[in-house]
């Protein structure tokens, strides 16, 4: 017999992707303050909806610029409470003219819906709260207490999340974090996450001269900013590919016999991992590429610019150069310290008479890693096992999710991640998709998670929550 | 008794300064092609100018977008016959936010003038123009045949010229070429120039995958374009500064003793060079600045960008990065030599699976040496001495004049430079400015070399023309 509220959700689903077409027609970019306007558009849309589906206290919490979405439904008394964690920002979508459709207006086309947002994390978070509202309307209400958060800044790395899930403690106060956020490995897998690297992200200034000056006058005799960035660079990896930072590593554990058997169980395919993207594997040597993404740390360039990059040629030595860079820390890594090395490393390595400068410092978190006798990962792989008929691998994930962190440290509380967003779906790049599919297993999952969180009680997550007490 | 041409350019001063503030407002950047209609307003009011100081055959030459501007007075027969030669094009005013006033709207402060263009090369081109049509206006005619160059892609590294010169040979037939580009070396010290470095530009690419992706699901597993960029461009150097790329250095010969002479007559202030710019010296282990800058090649990066460069962050790796270079090379070396030693170079370095490619090569140009015995160096010193009141030093360039060496491929003439810029008059940079000081001085002395090259005839010419013959 089909679940009631699934059916209800079946019926739904034109309505529902209407809306999730409307939400990710809002441009609302965190990181660029150009957007402001479209963030508090997108909050409105959401606390709107929220009302409608029958939550109540919906407003927004946080003193920043962009606040987050609040709104909640607690009457299970005696169940668990659950935190369902989304957001509602999006990444930047530069550069433009790589979309084949532009990226605010989302067009389906072969069981995919295109835009920015869609699969990070607008997609996700919404068929989440659809799902909550459609059991308040078809059994009037939900077998567990229900808070829900949606973030206004997790693409830029959360910097107010903590102060704000500080200041608000009692009000998301839960047993556990139920996350639309997160990422699906693959497609054709069913996985679940137990564990994601840190994050932490800087940028670097070099500074050799107190302007440009020709590169005929001044060419052999003084130093180029944007070769003395290189040589930077350069110096942060041997020639193998591995980072040569002193202290880089520190904290990081080489993958015991357990880790290796869950890691060997993967049915990892090296040749399409890389042929899609018509690249190579390189990273640390003596690693596999699963080691190097999920259990290593690592020092990426975002971004590298500096002299004189318009049409046709400029002879000039330029005077600065800029680099921004984010490092993917593992358990265990305190991304102070990592940091603390880089910064040590590059100025021991800058030469003589040229100013380097660390600056803006963001995104810092650790990596997260989830207990595996928890029993909210105990009723999500139930959900999962159910929705596609067989158990999910268990998985980690290269990226960062710096609420996982922050909930941690702030509420006590572990988060589950349950996005049914995919990661190929090109979330931080052009063309960004989720898969129409998606929302159907979605709303099929997050049914059967809320109806066996609903079965379980509160004492058996005390010991899963740092004061060992449960919740509310 | 004071010259009545130079006289009559005493008195005519204000209005000169008034034109060329008129010029200098006209935004003519050659290497960007948003700026047509201002190269043709730059032709326009040349042209008119020429016209109105009773220069004859006044048109625009050459097939492409940006062409030169000529004019000619030719009625002193048996006398020599120079080309004088300028440039109406500037550099790109950019980074616009470093200038203190508009880079296009000329402001007179402290007796300089600051305008994009003001010293390279519209101050010194009109100065030389407007000494010329004094003569015609005092004295009814010039002691010498002049034929008028104006070039439109000089800081393109006048990828037209030599075809533009070949194609109107004989219209453009002189005994030699007197430059009013070049630039002096110092304000306080009377030199003229007797060699340049010459140029070679080339843009190297990098593609490392199909499409920036993701920093956490790929970091730390697959190439990132900037890292790779940045270790080949690290390559070409050794820790101590030395360019390491085999064959780079073939056909420089290291200074002889009698260069080494003239360099150590060079009152150069090493404090002072370095100190203005906050910088230090960094070049080639084992040679002076001076040598590092006169006698020894560079290659210099001049822009590099890839990847998110925007307010923020953006978690990408970047599948594509840039860099733009220049090449300045010495007496002796084949541009087309050495940048093959480059590309194999970088060939060599880049790491299998990524694409490097070589792009756009631009501005190749051999060295300019002039001989020491050449008449038209004797006028130029001899009007230089009269002009300061002291003999002038011979010194170097470390820049590149590409016209020096079409002229001597295409027309078989010497050029000697007689610029009023001066070298720190930041003319690649934000904030170019023109002594006003060097109009006077320019003024006198083109009076001077003008009425000393009358004096000569062209068979004094003949044996520093490719032909032997003499003009026209």
């Amino acid at each position: 017999m089909t679940d009631p509220v699934r059916a209800r959700l079946a019926q739904e689903r034109g309505a529902i992707l209407d809306r999730l077409k409307a939400l990710v027609s809002i441009p609302s970019v965190s990181t660029d303050p150009a957007y402001g306007e479209s963030m508090e558009a997108a909050r409105q849309f959401l606390m709107a909806r929220l009302n409608e589906m029958g939550f109540s206290g919906v407003t927004t919490i946080g003193e920043g610029a962009r606040p987050a979405v609040y709104g909640e439904w607690l009457g299970a008394p005696g169940k668990p409470t659950l935190l369902v964690y989304g957001h509602y920002d999006v990444q930047p979508p530069d550069p433009i003219d790589r979309w084949h459709t532009p990226p605010f207006e989302p067009v389906e086309k072969n069981g995919r819906l295109y835009a920015r947002g869609a699969s990070d994390d607008k997609g996700p978070s919404l068929l989440a709260l659809e799902t909550l509202g459609a059991f308040i309307v078809v059994e009037g209400g939900l077998p567990v207490n229900i808070k829900i958060l949606l973030e206004g800044e997790e693409e830029m790395g959360s910097p107010d999340l903590a102060s704000l899930c500080r200041q608000h403690a009692d009000r998301l106060k839960a047993d556990a974090a139920l996350s639309a956020d997160g990422g699906r490995w693959r497609a054709d897998l069913p996985t679940i996450n137990v564990a994601a690297r840190g994050n932490a992200g800087f940028e670097l200034y070099v500074r050799t001269a107190t302007k440009d000056v020709h590169s005929g006058r001044f060419g052999g005799a003084i130093p180029n900013a944007l070769h003395v960035m290189a040589t930077l660079i350069a110096s942060l990896r041997d020639p193998d590919g591995g980072i040569v930072v002193d202290g880089f590593f520190d904290g990081a554990t080489d993958p015991g016999p357990a880790e290796a058997e869950e890691l060997a169980a993967i049915p990892f395919q090296e040749q399409s991992f890389f042929g899609e993207l018509e690249t190579v594997p390189m990273g640390e040597p003596g690693y596999t590429t699963l080691e190097r993404l999920w259990l290593r740390p690592t020092l990426e360039l975002n971004g590298m610019w500096g002299g004189y990059t318009g049409a046709g040629s400029k002879t000039v030595i330029p005077h600065e150069a800029h680099a921004k860079f984010t490092m993917r820390l593992v358990a265990g890594q305190d991304p102070t310290r990592i940091q603390q090395a880089v910064t040590r490393h590059l100025e021991t390595h800058t030469p003589p008479g040229v100013t380097m400068q660390i600056r803006d410092p963001r995104g810092w978190c650790s990596a997260y890693a989830l207990d595996p006798a928890h029993p909210l990962l105990a009723a999500a792989e139930a959900a999962l096992t159910e929705t596609y008929g067989r158990v999910p691998l268990r998985v980690r994930m290269g990226a960062t999710l710096p609420m996982t962190d922050v909930l941690a440290n702030t509420l006590g509380i572990a988060t589950v991640m349950f996005s049914f967003a995919t990661s190929d779906e090109d979330y931080h790049a052009p063309n960004e998709f989720f898969r129409l599919s998606s929302l159907d297993e979605g709303f099929d999952a997050w049914v059967r998670v809320l109806r066996r969180v609903g079965e379980q009680s509160p004492e058996d997550y005390a010991p899963f929550s740092r004061d060992g007490t449960s919740n509310p």
